[in-house]
């Protein structure tokens, strides 16, 4: 059986199944949703209006038992940047997805009235069913809600509070494995998207599914093994190496410790009190709470980063606390506490925004002098004010450029309107490179330089040293590969340094398509998928000029290296050639 | 005495006169402003970061006795557009910076205090004093308190509550002929660029001033006379013509005939209920009421267009009532009493506004549920939002296309982030295309198809037939001279239907600067200020995507002629051609 595009028009409620177009066939994940995106949706149309579609697809080798490979990627036109947008999340949704033979499910149109629906998939068909009484309610109890009703098993996604405000903030939610709506397809405002549509939740049944169909089970098998083999050798992603054993906050003390790791909106890039919220000290808590401590995003992940941040007194169990929500919500808000963290973490999943995003958001209110640096108590007061769909809220929940000019302040950390995560480039100019220069906006995902930057891994390179051109467009082609096959981007640190384990991902692949890739291909489909992107963004009116940091990361020295942001124009230019 | 340019730096509080550099030396008005802001102003910089600056200057023939000339152009990188702006208004401040012998003002450092200063100039030199105390004080009370203080007969310019809050719907206001904050450079933002150098306003004194130099008295006096001459004979200009008779507000009833006047955010073309805010209603009740029609926005006007509006009592006068305006907080909002209107007006003055962006905002929000289309109190509690600077209020005041997203509206009638005027484009092509295509965001001023297309002058053209790019393009060029000269756009009515008119206009230039410029010289000094404007936009990152009306005006037919904006992008590209 060969996948399928589930496709929805929430105007007409028609619901169609169509066989994957050919052109598709060797796609998944990141490289489908772009390419879907790129050849439906007019580059030009508002994100918010009929003519802009939302699509999920699950990887290339989602859904088999290839290792940490769980991920779902979204797309659209994303109401953040006004660019192409691909997010994706490591959830077992994504993986009864692709049992169910579904390649995409792409929902478009846009409905008059304001009815909210369910899109309930299983293997005999699918169906929408009104789900008005889940409006306004936070996800936590909604996703409890869905399950109870249909089935605590189900894989289960939706669109937040945040989303039905129509927020430029607002993420996609998916379940976790305790069924919590803690992994996101968070950036870019993709909820938004949803919710316009009418959509706000999906809930998938694979029981009784049939299964990723395998052309050439041997081939696979191989590489299963040799990536698998790899992944628990690599110190980064082994069984009890750093990711394993603190999470990904395992880089807080690190990036603090370069110098790299932003403090009330990036005006310092260390603070002796980030060690309060280090992995190593969350780690510590989690033990002593009863939370968990490795735990997997979703099956068949081998290399365990996740965790179950609780309460003090192991109540209200938050999910994971990853290293960006960790700071974004923290140190760049002057926030030293992990319990203020988590609870602001829990607000965001639970109002379906993008933490990276919200903290950025606070940190810029803070700067605007809507409440002081290290208001903990006015943090999570701002949280409410969106929950209340009040004025203030309505500025906060459209992110952190649409904040920063409501309050008048011009160190605004964005790129493309998309918020910069937890490294300062000025501090670490390879990411810094690759935030400029993604279709993305600013995003440490898309290329991720603090590997050889910071953590010597795929090779070594000076954080210091402006020329990266070719080093961000190495990674950022070899990540929309990595995008599209469905693996977690951790799988890139064991590829990266053991051949044999980037053999065994291209493998996996070849067994699943029946196609004869090698490890030579990886940078001219990379290269595909973001010329795609980038041919997309150029019709929406993107120019080299959107491929640039803020005007401040310029001018402004970051204490402690008291270095500008000096990768010249020329040199980001020269990552993927000039847009014109 | 060759013009100067007095420069402020607002950092260092230095102020120092320049010789106007040669190659300055035939530009004034907006031709002056394009070049500097062009020369010194980083295209990629924040509008209101330390690098824009802010440039005030009078027409070449402005401060003479060149017939309706009285216009003080402003520049910057604007807040609103992110691109390069020219706002004007007439008012006599103008003709006393030009009599003091100034060809420009430049603006330019952030002071990192918040102490707001007031330039203040007369013959004998300038100086900052302090004026803290103005700072949140309405615009009528602080231009009558800086008047009582410093001389009634002073100039004043100034930035009011709207751009203390940054908003990127922050106007210049200049005194009129009361000495009332009712003529403004309004578009774009720029009083935001003002209080964030910390400059709250300026005070011209030309007491003993030498006056503008005139190279050659005979040219100018032959030339001043044919243009008088034409604005006195043409029957759109004349003394007891349309203008002079009704004001601007002549417009409503032929726009709504027109099936032109946008209704309730732009979803119908025209509504009966127009006529009681049109011209003709409102000059009969300026008669009853005290007020005065018609009245001059500066001395040496010979057209009149202006007026005093008041309330019902006589009392609280507004100043002018413009067409646009009137429309923007009327018809646009579905309100059509013109008391209410007045009010609205009389805030948006207050607070520094343009009445455009005001309007369309408000409109907007009406949209997205915050009040409902109707309400006159409502509308007027909005204006209470921002005078008080709340949450709403600060989505308020950063204009339409910021409140839009706020309140998750998708019909946003913006063209590069500018509200659009009265005029829906769907039903004059013309004008539509000058929208799309002029560097300045959507701005009728900005080449007036409305002539030809409408009122029969400078030729005819049918306002439903999409082939426009030429006659835009031609009324661009002459639009952009004729705001380089200082005299008013509606000098044009006469000139482009009276030859004399036109050659007088050349003559005045001449005879001010000692060249020999001819009629056929306009479009290319014309051609030449655009291709400034629009370099500056290219580099700050505008493309040809940003010649465009929005989406739903190219989608949603417009009653009563069910039309849509069907200009071809060729179209729209071929009136400058491409910018890549």
């Amino acid at each position: 059986m060969s996948r399928k595009i589930l496709r929805i028009d929430m105007e007409s409620e028609s619901l169609k199944f169509e066989d994957l177009p050919e052109d598709y066939k060797y796609l998944g994940g990141r490289g489908l949703t772009s390419q879907i995106v790129a050849d439906e949706v007019p580059p030009d149309c508002h994100p918010l209006g009929p003519n802009n579609k939302l699509v999920f697809a699950p990887g290339i080798v989602t859904g088999t038992s290839a290792p940490t490979s769980g991920r779902i990627s979204v797309g659209a036109k994303s109401p953040l940047t006004g660019g192409i947008k691909e997010a994706n999340a490591g959830t077992s949704f994504s993986q009864k997805l692709a049992r169910l033979g579904i390649g995409a499910i792409v929902v478009e149109g846009k409905p008059s009235g304001a009815m909210y629906k369910c899109l309930k998939l299983d293997k005999d068909g699918v169906q929408l069913v009104n789900v008005e009484d889940l409006s306004g309610i936070g996800l936590y109890d909604a996703f409890a809600e869905l399950r109870s009703e249909y089935g605590e098993g189900l894989g289960v996604c939706g669109a937040g509070i945040a989303a039905e405000l129509s927020g430029a903030n607002s993420g996609i939610a998916f379940n976790d494995t305790e069924g919590m709506p803690s992994r996101y397809a968070g950036r870019g405002g993709l909820g938004a998207v949803m919710a316009t549509r009418g959509l706000k939740f999906i809930l998938v049944d694979d029981e009784g599914a049939e299964g990723v169909e395998i052309e050439d089970e041997g081939v696979f098998e191989r590489g299963r093994k040799k990536l698998t083999d790899a992944l628990t050798e690599h110190d980064v992603t082994k069984p009890g190496g750093a990711l394993n054993s603190y999470g990904t906050s395992v880089l807080v003390n690190i990036i603090n410790e370069a110098g790299a790791l932003p403090q009330k909106n990036f005006s310092r890039g260390s603070d002796d009190r980030s060690a309060k919220v280090s992995g190593e000290k969350k780690s510590e808590e989690i033990k002593k709470r009863g939370g968990e401590r490795p735990h997997r995003c979703s099956p068949g992940c081998v290399i365990g980063c996740s965790e179950v941040w609780t309460r003090e007194d192991g109540g209200d169990p938050v999910g994971v606390l990853e290293y960006e929500s960790a700071w974004a919500l923290g140190p760049n808000c002057e926030i030293y506490d992990l319990d203020t963290i988590g609870e602001l973490n829990r607000q965001c999943n639970d109002l379906g925004m993008d933490t990276i995003e919200a903290g950025n958001t606070i940190a810029v209110a803070m700067e605007g002098g809507v409440k002081k640096f290290g208001d903990e108590d006015g943090a999570l007061e701002l949280m409410e004010e969106i929950r209340n769909g009040t004025p203030l809220g309505k500025i906060l929940v459209n992110g952190t450029e649409f904040a920063g000019k409501a309050f008048g302040v011009t160190r605004i950390p964005t790129v493309k309107g998309q918020a910069i995560p937890a490294y300062d480039p000025r501090a670490i100019k390879g990411i810094g490179t690759t935030y400029a220069t993604t279709p993305m906006g600013a995003d440490h995902t898309a290329g991720y330089a603090i590997a050889p930057e910071i953590m010597g891994v795929g090779g070594e390179e000076d954080p210091l040293s402006p020329e990266k051109a070719e080093l961000s467009r190495n990674l950022q082609y070899s990540t929309a590969v990595i995008d599209t096959t469905g693996h977690c981007l951790f799988t890139a640190f064991a590829v990266l340094d053991i051949p044999e384990g980037l053999e065994g991902m291209v493998e996996e692949v070849n067994g699943v398509l029946g196609t004869d890739l090698t490890v030579d291909d990886i940078p001219e489909i990379g290269k595909g998928v973001i010329e795609t992107e980038r041919e997309f963004n150029k019709k929406a009116g993107f120019t080299r000029q959107d491929d640039r940091l803020p005007e401040f990361m310029r001018e402004e020295e970051l204490p402690p290296h008291n270095d500008v942001f000096d990768v010249p124009e020329e040199e980001l230019d020269r990552v993927f050639g000039d847009l014109g």
